[in-house]
């Protein structure tokens, strides 16, 4: 059973939390005027026992920051749930927690609490995150409208292409390309320069994390829209080329890939005047997503946490 | 490392959160006009494979409320994350969101959002609990005064009794002892009829989860205070008082023992004519704990949570 099954039969009949949860069915929660998103990351799923904590730490942030910045809006505090395994040791401690306060700077969060406790097994760490909205508004996945252009930001596939790289050592590419492929896997930078712009211009908006089909299909199925994508304007990035030239099965990550941690928003024309962000779609009264130009073999798929 | 060393080395030092995290020395962190608490259950730790999850949900559920409750609050919103082992099937879910979502109701909590993986080894369970102040004040372990009266909810020491009746099978008790102390072990009942009683009178307070010693020891540390304890005092079941006499060992864990979710709390004179409270000592100018009319066998320590 994955999230949208486990939502659906246990959680969408319970009414009274529709209001704050809207429903599960965006990426955060809203209550006190503030928006909420957690995320847990499992060492074995999420991450390697070998990876660096440093970056593992990092990484926790960084997933949790993205759902919020997405929203068009900062966040401003945090709780830390650390279910330590047996494989930490004092050592990879202090990485974590350097890494960890290193981007409680970056992206001005301020932690407020926490629990600490011991597995016996693997590790597991979850974050909490959470903005003072300050009366702004937040943009929902649900309020696309029809004719809107659709957006991303930065460039999509890399993540999932740079997790190939670290699993695939032989591979023929200039060390310059894999290293760009594996940092977008290992340490995502999600668009907080962004997150005004957002608010201020975006219909709807999601971030790009279990993949640009299944992300996009949340904004239209909340939003009761169907979507044309012209595939050939998805931005890849250049190292991404290089790795679908030597392999071409590689291509449908750029769109069935997860972990990019990129905005996918709805608007107006012309949002992509903005650097950083291109146009490849509009919403679109149907019930389903077209893509223009497509490659016929690839096959469309929500994206399933892969180490 | 347990959890006061790793905030000591980890967490004390990042001023920027200490506005919040109340130094990470209470029981909740403050922000937005709002209390957060936040408590992981982990299997194999805090319950076992075998334990009904219908219990387990209840327990994840009020182990957090406890700590809001004691704040002299009543909670209102949560967030779920589910890290699920391999153990967990479809009929372990359906009975966990029966008791999850039965709690729900109990406690008047609207969950608005959450998190669901696999961990594919163990499951880790984490509940982040928060209530809207609307500008009323909340109880810090920090206010307590030289010369309050010290005060607990209910008995003491059940819980973790109760822990050692699962575990020994052969106990010489009659069963609706057993059975009453094993309760108070897998089914916490949190003070929640006492949240405004505790915000009107208390001066200082907290929940007894890590054992009437540890807990206590917070509030001296916090308020730079020392206490008073009049042993005798200290609230007993006839359960516990049962197995007691049976086992005289056990004695220490009215001192010791966790789990207990009743409330600690500070505040003038005379607030133990209210059903269910009882005085058992007086804040002192001190800075350490004297047990009067003490048994010297028992050797104070602070809670390791066992299975």
């Amino acid at each position: 059973m994955n999230e949208f099954d486990f939502i659906e039969k246990y959680l969408s009949s319970n009414k009274k939390s529709n209001k704050f949860s809207l429903n599960f069915k965006d990426d955060v929660g809203y209550a006190n005027n503030s928006i909420f998103s957690t995320d847990t990351i499992c060492e074995g799923v999420h991450f390697n026992t070998n990876d660096n904590p440093f970056y593992v730490a990092k990484k926790l942030i960084r997933v949790n920051v993205s759902d919020v910045i997405a929203k068009g809006i900062a966040p401003k505090f945090c709780l830390l749930n650390l279910s330590l395994g047996k494989s930490v040791n004092e050592a990879w401690l202090k990485k974590f927690m350097k890494g960890f306060n290193e981007d409680l700077s970056l992206y001005k969060l301020n932690l407020i609490g926490g629990d600490t406790t011991n597995t016996l097994q693997k590790t597991v760490l979850s974050l909490t995150i959470f903005s003072d909205l300050k009366n702004k508004k937040f943009i929902k996945r649900s309020s696309a409208k029809n004719n809107n252009f659709i957006y991303v930001t930065g460039t999509i596939g890399d993540s999932s292409l740079g997790l190939y790289c670290i699993k695939n050592l032989n591979l023929k590419l200039p060390k310059k390309y894999l290293n760009y492929l594996k940092k977008r896997y290992l340490v995502p930078e999600p668009r907080f320069e962004l997150a005004s712009f957002i608010n201020k211009n975006a219909s709807s908006s999601t971030d790009i994390s279990d993949g640009l089909y299944s992300d996009l299909n949340n904004i239209c199925k909340a939003s009761g829209l169907g979507a044309d994508i012209y595939f050939p304007k998805i931005p890849i990035s250049k190292a991404a080329l290089k790795l679908i030239a030597v392999k071409s099965n590689l291509k449908e990550r750029v769109i069935n890939g997860g972990d990019d941690y990129e905005i996918l928003f709805t608007g107006p024309k012309g949002l992509d005047r903005k650097e950083n962000i291109t146009m490849i779609g509009k919403m679109t009264n149907g019930n389903k997503i077209n893509f223009i130009d497509f490659d016929d073999s690839i096959k469309l798929d929500g994206y399933k946490h892969e180490i």
